[in-house]
C-alpha cells in the first residue's frame, strides 16, 4: 500500500491542499525527499497563483488526484544542495516554474527543449521518477533536481519575478525564436493582462518598438505611460485598424477569449507572425502568492484549451505570413530570460495578499 | 473611347480568347505594344493551362473582363529586345509566370517579393501601367519587362519546364523560406498532384528525405518509384498515421479539398512547421499548352480561395508547431529555381496536348 503524502518522504513540509474538487484548499501536512544529490532543497518565499492552479484543484480537466498541491512559479531560498550539486549554494535565491523532470535523453531535451519531451514531469499533480506524486509551491519547502531551478539574480525583487518563470518565459522564448527581438521592428502585442504587460516590457527591452491592441480604450494610459509602449490600437475601431495595415512585424496574441484573427493577420507586414502565446491549459488570470509570509502577487494572462483557431488561407498564402505557438521555454532560455530581466529591471506587476485569503483568491480569478 | 484589342498596340498578335463567361475559347486577333526600351518580346512556344484560367475565363471570381486571354506559364525563344535590356538577347530561351510588373519602390519589391507588392500586376486580365489590358499566353506572342522575365537553361524542354513557373516556384520557395532544404530533413510531401510532385523532386534534390502522404494506396508505386521518395504513408491508415508521430520537420500540403489537419500536425517533430502551397485561387488543376505547334502538358495541382483552415490551437502550443503559407515567389528567386532545376534536371511531368483540344482540356480541368 502506498505511503500517505505525510509520511512518504523523510522531510517534513507543510501547504495548503485540495482534498476534492470543490475548489477550497486547505492546510496539509506532507512530506518532501531528502535531498538528492543532484537535488536542491529552497525555503518558498513566494509563488504564484494561477487560473491552472484553479482548474487542477477543480479537476477541470479530469486529470487531478488528490490531495493536490498547486503553485508552479515558486521562489525561495536555497537551504541545502546535493553532492553532485554545480550550480546552486546554500543561501542562493532560485526559482521553479512549471517543470521539474525529463527524459533527458530525446531530441527535445539535447535540443534545451525540456517543455516539449514526451516525458516532461510538471511541478504538481503527476508521478515523478520515484512513483510519488509531484506537490508545487502553495508550501514551505521544495525539492528539485538542479536541472530545473533558475538562478535570481540579487537585483529582482522575489515577490515581482514569481510570475517570469511562467509568463516571461512565454513572452521572452517566442520573441526571441520567431525573430521578433531585433532593434526597430515592430511587434504588437495583443491583450494587456499577465502575459501581455510583460511581453511589452520584454519587446521594450529588446529595442522593439510596441504597439498594444486591445478592445478597451482605458487601457490606453496604461500601454503609453506605464508600460511604455510606442503606440496603441482599438481593435473595434475599424479606422484606426485600416490605418496600421501591414505595419507589424509579428503580433503577440495573448486573448484566450475568441476573437477575429483576420482583422490582426492584415495587420502584419509581408512574411509577417502572428503568435499565440496562450497556453494549452485555460488560465482566466494569475496570482503571485507569498506563502511564508502570507502575501501574494496579482496580474492576470489567458490561455484556452478547446477552442479552435479558424482563419482564411487566403491570408497565408498572399503574404507569406504564419501563425505559430510557443508554450514557456526550456530551462536554458529560463534562466537567459531570468538574466535579461535582471539587466533590464523587468518584473511583473503584482498585488500581493495573505495566505489565509488564497480560497478567496481563487475564486477572484 | 478606347481602342480595340485588335489595334490598340502596333504589333499584331493572335491568341485564343475568351468572349465571355461560358468557358469556352476562340481565336482572337488582337495586338501587342512595341517592344519597350526594357521589354523582351518572344515568340511563345508552350504555355501552361491552369485551372485559374478557367476560373477566369468563366469569370469565377466577379474581376475577368472579356476579351480574356489566359495563360501564366509561358516560354518561348527571345525574337527581339529593348534598347536598355541587360539580361537577355535575341534567341534567349526565356519564361513568363504569373506576373508581368511590380511598383520597384516598396519594401516588399526592394526585398524580391514582387509578388507580395500592393501594386504587382498579374500576367492576364489586369489594367497595365499604361492602362491597356494584360493578355497571357495562350497566344503567338509575348512582351514584357525583362524584370519579369527568366532565363530558361538549354538543357530544359521547354514543354516540361513551362509548369515550373508557377507549381515550380511555388513549392521551391517555401521549402527554402521556411528552411526545410537541409540534407537529410524530414519532409511530408501531401498530395501528388501538380504541385505534390514537384515538391518531391525539389525536396530530393536539395538532399531532404521525403514523405509522400496521400489517401489513396495506389500512389505510392508512384511516389517511390517514379518520383524517387524515400516513404510512403496512408493519411487514412491510422496505424501508419501513429507509427510516424512526430517524425518530420516539415509537411508541404498541396491538397486543396478539406482534410483533416491535426493528423498531419502530429506528424510533425517539435517546432515542425505545416505549409500550405495552395494558391489564393482554386486550382483544380494544371495543364501546360504549346500553342504554336499545337500540344499541352498535363499535370495536377490544387488551391483553394474561400475555405478556412481549423486547428485546435494547442498543437501550436504543446509542440511550438507553425502553420504557414506561400506563393509563388520573387523574380530572383524565380531564377535560381529554374537553374536549380536545370542543376538537377527537374522538370514537371506532362501532357502535350494540341491547341483545338483546348476547349476539351478545360472542361476537363
Amino acid at each position: 500500500m502506498a505511503k500517505s503524502p505525510e509520511v512518504e518522504h523523510p522531510n517534513k513540509a507543510f501547504g495548503w491542499a485540495a482534498r476534492d474538487s470543490s475548489g477550497q484548499l486547505s492546510p496539509l501536512n506532507f512530506s518532501r525527499r531528502a535531498t538528492g544529490e543532484k537535488d536542491v532543497t529552497f525555503k518558498i518565499l513566494y509563488c504564484g497563483i494561477c487560473h491552472t492552479d484553479l482548474h487542477m484543484v477543480k479537476n477541470e480537466w479530469g486529470t487531478s488526484t488528490y490531495p493536490l498541491i498547486p503553485g508552479h512559479e515558486i521562489v525561495g531560498v536555497v537551504t541545502e544542495v546535493g553532492s553532485k550539486v554545480q550550480k546552486f549554494k546554500v543561501g542562493d535565491k532560485v526559482g521553479v516554474g512549471c517543470m521539474v523532470g525529463s527524459c533527458h535523453s530525446c531530441d527535445n531535451c539535447a535540443n534545451n527543449l525540456e517543455k516539449y519531451c514526451p516525458e516532461m514531469i510538471y511541478t504538481y499533480g503527476v508521478k515523478y521518477f520515484d512513483g510519488t506524486t509531484t506537490h508545487g509551491g502553495y508550501s514551505d519547502i521544495m525539492v528539485a533536481d538542479e536541472h530545473f531551478v533558475v538562478r535570481i539574480p540579487d537585483n529582482l525583487p522575489l515577490d515581482a519575478v514569481a510570475p517570469l518563470l511562467c509568463a516571461g518565459i512565454t513572452v521572452y522564448s517566442p520573441l526571441k525564436f520567431y525573430g521578433l527581438d531585433k532593434p526597430g521592428m515592430q511587434v504588437g502585442v495583443v491583450g494587456l493582462g499577465g502575459l501581455g504587460h510583460v511581453a511589452v516590457k520584454f519587446a521594450k527591452a529588446m529595442g522593439v518598438k510596441v504597439t498594444v491592441i486591445s478592445t478597451s480604450p482605458n487601457k490606453k494610459k496604461e500601454a503609453l505611460e506605464h508600460l511604455g509602449a510606442d503606440s496603441f490600437l482599438v481593435s473595434k475601431d475599424q479606422d484606426q485598424m485600416q490605418a496600421a495595415q501591414g505595419t507589424l512585424d509579428g503580433i503577440i496574441d495573448t486573448v484566450s477569449a475568441q476573437h477575429p484573427l483576420q482583422p490582426l493577420i492584415g495587420l502584419l507586414k509581408t512574411q509577417g507572425k502572428l503568435l499565440w502565446l496562450v497556453h494549452p491549459r485555460s488560465r482566466l488570470s494569475y496570482q503571485s502568492f507569498h506563502y511564508s509570509w502570507m502575501v501574494a502577487s496579482y496580474s492576470c494572462c489567458q490561455c484556452i484549451s478547446t477552442k479552435k483557431l479558424c482563419i482564411n488561407k487566403f491570408y497565408g498564402m498572399t503574404g507569406r505570413k504564419l501563425v505559430g505557438g510557443s508554450c514557456i521555454g526550456g530551462m536554458k532560455e529560463t534562466q537567459e530570460m531570468i538574466d535579461f530581466a535582471a539587466k533590464h529591471n523587468i518584473t511583473a506587476d503584482i498585488e500581493v495578499i495573505p495566505i489565509d485569503y488564497v480560497n478567496t483568491a481563487m475564486e477572484r480569478l
